[in-house]
């Protein structure tokens, strides 16, 4: 590993203009990882475009230093381009091949369609493998940068509660904080700018849980109606699934939410089920502890989660 | 603070039988710091008492190695008592005075109650006062202490949300990882144990949030009619008024609560206004952010919700 970071900040030292890009529909980490490299190149001299082809962003993630300047054009002439967090090229919106490209990025699947790939699964987050880059280079890290890795960090572990959370990721956090970081101040700009409509719908949808399989599997339910009436975007719809996995009991949760094309069934396991077969089964994808699902041109909430629930009791069986 | 933490160790070796107290009503911090020091003490051969005059203890904690040996009765003979996280003597529930008394805690109102006061305000937690003592007296952590202390920071810090975390915080974090904690268990433990029935009374509190004073100030209601029909529990409404004060144009937060004896106010603050002055003025208590009062034989959530009204919208105005 030591060797590629040698060998990737080689090859942005010698580049002009360089493209930091990631993938569209943009977490925490995405968008922290690739603006935590702006002030840095910035003060190298280089000239720096920070591309990401989702609009509009989101708004949650504003208070990261140079937020405002990501663009959803790609520059015509310019000579690197660095990808973070994006497990392959498709996912970051661009048509043509750039030429030259440094894929950056924590997840096992990455699809290595760089030029030079820094793949570390064990990272917690790509701001991770970022940071230990600039470290294996010797890099000064300012405080408009710690922050941006900080922030990828807290988002990709659930604010340190996750399995990829150990000792080398609490002192990446400590190093940080000497940089500049100011925790509570991260925290206060991810977890204390709630929307009253995001709890009026948490509301209507607590409403529905409905438990199954001795209590293993849960149900909840988002309708259109209630949307409307909460006056809820579908951001508000995120942790749902999430909060209804953390009851005792339960192993498998599912959202249903009712979109214009169908019924988005929201997967997630807590310790040992295999919720990305199920997902597959319904044609859609994503992992073993979160996947997810469109079933098309369907609308009866109560027939698909009959449908489900079948194949939900199922790998809880056999995940025990 | 190196030679009092020599000093209480000294105290410690020194005594035969050792009793550990926390406060009333216990939360991470007090039973987390008060376990920690069990396996390190009997591995020394010193009789040990866990103590704490609450019962039944919160069950949440009930992962914490040794947590079925506290008891809520105090031995007749024994030489040395240490308190964690109580701020008075009279919060322990204990009626006479310990022979001896090392008061270790991180409140800054601490009234020094004991014969050795070892009180860091700057402390994220009770048990971050334990552990600088333990490494002031080199003194190796086993994993059951480890994982003690570091329930007692997660929950005194909100998962590393809160000012208090620093370099420190973090560096500490790191070496009880070292020392065998799995913070994803830790986690888990905390926060995927969580009950149906709070999910439903949150569902049915949600539905009644007010905004007033330009947004600045939520009320959010909880009636006895809600706690029978979702099978809720006092400790269910815990994280509700919390939760209100996280939407975004929030300064203070007020939760209602129909008690057997009046209305429980439950008050918080985001950034500046001090929620203490309201409290006290309705006969109660706590702190800037954190304060709370009952007002008694008075049942009318609206008559109240007024009269409270004209007090935040004061203290939001005097902060800002």
């Amino acid at each position: 590993m030591q060797d590629l970071f040698k060998k990737a900040w080689e090859r942005i030292k010698d580049s002009n203009h360089i493209v930091l890009a990631s993938h569209i529909n943009p977490d925490g980490d995405a968008l922290g990882s690739s603006l935590s490299l702006y002030p840095i190149l910035k003060e190298m001299g280089k000239k720096v475009t920070i591309f990401n082809a989702t609009k509009p962003l989101p708004m949650y993630l504003d208070f990261l230093p140079n937020f405002d300047k990501v663009t959803d054009k790609l520059p015509k002439n310019y000579d690197l381009l660095v990808s973070f967090d994006s497990g392959s090229f498709d996912r970051l919106g661009i048509e043509e091949k750039p030429p030259f490209l440094i894929n950056i990025d924590h997840h096992i699947s990455n699809t290595k369609y760089g030029d030079i790939n820094i793949i570390d699964s064990k990272a917690a987050s790509t701001s991770q493998v970022v940071y230990n880059m600039l470290k294996a280079n010797n890099v000064q890290i300012p405080a408009s940068s710690a922050i941006c890795i900080y922030t990828a960090l807290v988002t990709d572990t659930g604010s340190f509660q996750y399995e990829s959370v150990n000792d080398k990721v609490f002192e990446m956090a400590a190093d940080l904080v000497r940089c500049g970081v100011k925790p509570d101040f991260v925290a206060k700009m991810l977890f204390q700018r709630d929307r009253l409509s995001r709890l009026r719908l948490l509301a209507k949808a607590y409403e529905t849980i409905e438990l199954t399989c001795d209590g293993k599997v849960a149900f909840v339910e988002v309708t259109k109606e209630m949307m409307e009436i909460t006056g809820a975007i579908k951001d508000d719809t995120d942790t749902i699934v999430n909060s209804v996995r953390a009851i005792a009991s339960v192993e498998v949760a599912c959202m249903l939410r009712e979109d214009d094309d169908g019924i988005k069934i929201s997967l997630r396991s807590k310790n040992y089920a295999d919720v990305s077969k199920v997902a597959i089964k319904y044609g859609g994808g994503g992992h073993v502890r979160a996947a997810g699902a469109t079933i098309k041109d369907e609308f009866d909430f109560k027939k698909v989660k009959e449908m489900l629930k079948e194949d939900l009791c199922k790998i809880v069986k056999e995940g025990e």
